[in-house]
């Protein structure tokens, strides 16, 4: 396995690899791998065979982070990533600098920059409004360097997957994206990076994300009739602002294929939130 | 010569090419070609080699025209092309639907833009505000439909290539671009589709862009010192309008790599202007 950190050299590998016929598979990451990430390459594999090559990105973009956010402190072990891939059958890493993904020299600053506009705006989008712009961006240019045939993404970040698939559609990118299940610790807490950052009770608090979910799944389950997602909602936030640590900042319902929002909650709808447990914003979703 | 209509199929087109090793030069055109166009296929034939393939896109981008503009009027003649092309030696021409590259259905219209947000605020950006929004764009989808290896745009439209030029840096595009000289008709006018709106006596008119930007020359090869641009624009500025149906919209000086405004024109500084002729909005632009 090989550590790639310039994007030239990892594009005449793109470029060899393609004249080979050779399939290439990317899973982008922002590294400090856990069983989620893993699970992405096993998909990247099942998909492509022994004969494609499986390139996982390690990159903390900072323009996905707005000045408030966990840029700096968030959790970085490229060593660790790199045992780990090497493990799990990858065929290269891609773990570029700062200054030669966003330059500013010669002859200018980066000032390009990729944007969806309808499914970007609920949401996280509301929440973190540079956001997706910032995701759109760096996975387009992930895809010009490592031209992979399909790139695979975490079900866990439902809102990202389905924008990322919309530009891939709208820019006609020579690719398939592929959506893998959410993976989760034994409790149910959906697995992230950002788990890290919870320190003592915290751990169990964050459980509220799950436990929301699966009241939803039971709740539709219990009513033939379509539920008001307004009182469901209110429900969901009691439920969750009951731990001493948590704060609701969003719970929607949605059509999972266009994200329009539901006002009528039923199976088959899908519920994605964001919740505060402490200092750290946790994500998660789910079909009911 | 093949002519090649739907985005799918171009792009099998593209990853055969690719792994044949041939590489691909594209010149995108929104048709109604004339020999400045085909000034850009030699040169990317030239480039290319022999073994290579040069595709000629021809599409009037809807994107790039703002609802008061000439889209629905712009001139079109896909046979006539067809036949410059085959003359040319092209080896495609992508001729793609609206439909196709606009999609309105299934899973919702299309949403995703690429921006460049420095270049594109000034001269052209200023007069046509979403103009560059829809180039970026539609430069970003050919480059994933075609996969080229070169694209080649012409010199007429300076800010544009700069522009897309940009954007292949930014986004990390895996090509290179080549940016043609302007051609001009035998008195100077710049070549341009739009040249046809000229009826009558506008047509004599039109040449004030030119004696604009040899007049420009003229000042600064005399002037051992800078020129003043505000002084200078105004001279420009009375020579242009002497003409009775010509307004100028602007005149800029600036340096041509970073497009930086220059207050100080000297030799070497660029200039580029836009004339409306009667109704006809033409530009043109040159180094001094």
């Amino acid at each position: 396995m090989q550590l790639v950190q310039s994007i030239s050299l990892m594009q005449r590998r793109a470029r060899l690899w393609a004249q080979a016929g050779i399939g290439v598979g990317l899973v982008p990451t922002m590294g400090y791998l856990h069983e989620g990430h893993l699970s992405l390459v096993r998909r990247a594999r099942r998909t492509l065979g022994t004969k494609g090559k499986v390139v996982v990105s390690i990159y903390v973009n900072p323009t996905q982070f707005s000045p408030t956010e966990d840029f700096s402190r968030y959790p970085r072990d490229l060593k660790r990533d790199m045992k780990l891939c090497r493990d799990a059958g990858v065929d290269a890493v891609f773990a570029p600098r700062d200054q030669e993904m966003y330059p500013n020299q010669p002859c200018g600053a980066f000032s390009t920059y990729v944007a969806e506009e309808m499914l970007s705006k609920g949401m996280e989008g509301s929440s973190r409004p540079t956001h997706f712009r910032g995701v759109t961006t760096v996975v387009a240019k992930l895809f010009n360097i490592v031209q992979p045939r399909v790139a695979v993404f975490g079900a866990k970040d439902f809102q990202q997957a389905a924008i990322v698939r919309r530009m891939v559609r709208d820019l006609n990118f020579p690719l398939k994206i592929i959506v893998a299940p959410t993976y989760r610790e034994p409790d149910g807490l959906a697995m992230s990076s950002r788990n890290r950052y919870l320190r003592g009770d915290l751990r169990q608090q964050a459980l509220a994300l799950w436990h929301a979910i699966k009241r939803a799944r039971a709740v539709t389950a219990q009513n033939s009739k379509p539920v008001p997602a307004s009182r469901l909602k209110a429900q969901l936030k009691t439920m969750i602002e009951s731990q001493p640590s948590a704060r609701l900042d969003y719970v929607e319902f949605f059509e999972p294929e266009t994200l329009n929002r539901s006002e009528k909650v039923t199976r088959g709808t899908h519920m994605a939130l964001a919740v505060f447990v402490g200092k750290t914003r946790l994500i998660d979703n789910g079909r009911l």
